[in-house]
């Protein structure tokens, strides 16, 4: 009797055995979902037809956010070019002939936006150590640094993230040029540019382009440039044409236990268990729902 | 003079001004390279005609290298193709029938040489946290992972790192299936396959194919494989056909002041310096020497 209910207690208190992520995502309820808005939505389609999907982040760059919608609003993305590809590192695209002039209402130089208060954010830490900053975790699915100490939140540079490319001087930056991240994640960038958001779907179209051969990895003639047809707002696009996708909700249960079976690997294939995933190796579930 | 002899302290107490990676790679002497042995050296030319020259870890993987050097020698590989190209992570090549028979002499099973002693070799560490690995650093220009307390040291899945494929079991690796990394460094991979080298030219002809849309970035057709023409040793081509490289020396100063750059950027442009570089951020950097 008294060794039976040891056996039970030994039971209740052994760990659950470990799931793969599959397994995690599939037990996952609708609840664990969050709607990616339309209006936070970039659609992004090339002069040869594949679209790039990127969610934007108003909550940390409010005022890039706004004006990229604008220019996406006024269409001055249209026929611009995918100038730079830069191998284990970035996809830029911009005016290749800067000369392009903003539309009217937008700003010529937008001030950096490279970190916000803290407050006001639901922060979900996820185990460090981290290097480059106090605190990790994510906000809302993005992932996120933070300096409790301090206060301060921002955006990092992982895979497939969107910041806006600047010139020598913080505020030399107007959101017309954009790139995304597509190599190891480049966390030296973090707060010395600002970043808007994440490519959610067709990252592979940006990532397998042929690296540029000039310096900086710029394309060296125009002939190389990759055409951009347009980029839209999401909330701009016929209702039937609207891109539907949903993230996994960070600091709930669901998120958490994700992140776990990315520090440690369920699957029978590995032998050697990690017990850490750094930041920028767990990467946020997203899901088409059309 | 107090004052002087003051100010003369001051000045030779002052750190010296921050310098570029390029600033600290154009101060380097001869002495601080060492040339990569053509018979550690893998070419392995497309049926394109592109290039990608691969430097071998025999120090890590002695008995993996000894046989992908037996099935180069015997033109094993010649004819072969990448067959699984998945975003963020990895290209593959091999077999893709899974028919071809080993030469004479090479072992159908390899025991995984996943660490090794760490006794033997020069290992300079490079400042942490890092959340894989007690301590980390480089031996010979290798990114590695060590346990001191173990005694152990491990090549580590940094970008364009070159692992050999296997089955569902620790040994069940031949050396004809190799993959490259092409992504944010899959650490998770640590210990648990062998890694035999490092992409050192031409890891953008890999990291820019298409992906593969088959489960895992496997080519769901044979016509989109890529074709591999040939895989040389570099010791079996003819002296005036043998690329030439050198990697910097770790270990030394100008090794140690390298890294240094990568985790305080002193480009003017950067205004916020990390004050860190993670281990695959760093680097380790090559030279061609024709």
């Amino acid at each position: 009797m008294r060794r039976l209910a040891l056996l039970a207690l030994l039971l209740a208190a052994a760990p659950a055995p470990p799931r793969t992520s599959a397994e995690v995502l599939a037990a996952t309820t609708a609840a664990d979902w969050r709607a990616v808005a339309p209006e936070a939505m970039l659609v992004m389609t090339l002069a040869d037809g594949g679209r790039v999907v990127i969610e934007l982040a108003p909550a940390f760059a409010p005022v890039h956010v706004a004006q990229i919608g604008a220019l996406a609003r006024a269409h001055w993305f249209d026929g611009i070019s995918i100038n730079r590809v830069q191998d284990n590192y970035v996809v830029q695209w911009g005016d290749a002939t800067e000369s392009r002039p903003l539309p009217p209402g937008t700003a010529p130089r937008l001030q950096p936006e490279w970190q916000r208060p803290l407050r006001g954010l639901t922060f979900a830490p996820v185990p460090g150590p981290d290097g480059y900053a106090p605190a990790i975790g994510f906000v809302d699915g993005w992932p996120v640094a933070a300096d409790r100490a301090r206060g301060l939140a921002w955006l990092t540079h992982c895979y497939a993230m969107i910041g806006v490319g600047r010139g020598d001087t913080a505020d030399a930056a107007t959101g017309g040029e954009l790139y995304a991240v597509i190599g190891h994640a480049p966390r030296n960038l973090d707060r010395n540019v600002t970043l808007v958001g994440r490519v959610i779907d067709g990252i592979e179209r940006l990532s397998s382009l042929p690296r540029g051969t000039g310096a900086l990895g710029f394309y060296e003639t125009a002939a190389e440039r990759v055409g951009i047809a347009s980029i839209r707002l999401g909330s701009d696009l016929p209702i039937a044409e609207r891109p539907r996708f949903e993230v996994l909700r960070s600091g709930t249960p669901a998120f958490a236990a994700y992140v776990a079976t990315r520090a440690d690997r369920a699957e029978p294939w590995y032998v050697t268990r990690a017990h850490h995933a750094d930041l920028c190796a767990i990467r946020t579930p997203v899901r088409s729902t059309r």
